[in-house]
């Protein structure tokens, strides 16, 4: 497996000696995966962070009433976990599959703790990938909170176009709290 | 003005010595203000990241109809700032006002950088808040998308039993994405 896009994601934010490089590599496991395979199941414990070097995942949560919810989406590139559970070794709240055949690479909690003492520069790694993932989750609380379904749509469309070509509207309206008939009318061209 | 609650937030994560010390305090600024002071207006450039040594603050989002949505509160021992903006030099979005008389310290975006680069160790620190800010954000999402107003109003008292004490019910109410009419028919006893 070619670990050229998970290097090119570290590389974004930190310089890497060979050595480094090396020993980081041996720290993660790729995988595989076909399409609708679990990654992660709710109840389990979360002992992954998932780089997605191609495909699209998705986590997700189910109440109660068997309704789910979109928590996020991670085309290539990007990372994904249950982040509390994982970092709180709790009992994962979240499901997370593939949306079409993926390949990821994997760090364990033990490992990602062994890194960050071992290679301390990968504090500023994470730390740039921690506040990337808090201001985008705090700008979506302000859309929730302040725009109309239409208008988080519009600007769903304007900031993830790419993830708009790899995922179903229902998964889009299940990540906008809104249900999949309400997202077709916001669809329908107006009069 | 007396450094040890900032400094004891510090030493949650880190270990600083003398020298280390003297020079973050070098890089902060204290400031005493009284109540409905304005820490940052919206439309402004975010310089500075603040840390409430006492008091309580609260960011909030004014839509174009003049609605306002509560981002956040921070109490004792919160840090708080327009986040996306203080980190991406934008505008800010948000307003930042005390909602008692408060005492904080602030860190500019230049200051900020500044001690990242001298003292790498502080990358852990804000590692670790923002890990902490990003998983709290992702939970209140998950909570928007998944739990009633009252199940959503519930967990918040038994989350920020602190916060409760020193904030109005409507600005509850507009944390919580409802009507603060709406909020006081959750606090009824039920029949």
């Amino acid at each position: 497996m070619i670990n050229e896009e998970i290097l090119r994601n570290i590389k974004k934010h930190i310089s890497l000696t060979e050595k480094e490089t090396s020993f980081f590599i041996s720290l993660i496991t790729a995988k595989s995966l076909s399409k609708k395979a679990l990654v992660l199941e709710a109840g389990q414990d979360c002992r992954y962070l998932s780089y997605v070097a191609t495909g699209a995942l998705r986590s997700y949560y189910t109440d109660k009433d068997g309704k789910e919810s979109t928590i996020m989406f991670a085309i290539a590139d990007w990372w994904i976990t249950d982040m509390y559970c994982y970092l709180n070794k709790k009992p994962a709240m979240m499901n997370i599959e593939t949306l079409e055949q993926s390949t990821i690479f994997q760090i364990s909690r033990t490992n990602f703790d062994e890194l960050l003492e071992k290679v301390p520069k990968f504090e500023k790694f994470f730390r740039i990938l921690m506040q990337n993932a808090y201001t985008r989750e705090q700008l979506r609380v302000m859309e929730n909170l302040s725009s109309t379904a239409e208008e988080r749509y519009q600007s769903f469309l304007i900031k993830y176009p790419q993830i708009v070509k790899q995922v179903t509207q229902k998964q889009i309206a299940s990540y906008l709290g809104i249900t999949p008939e309400f997202l077709s009318t916001l669809r329908k061209p107006k009069v």
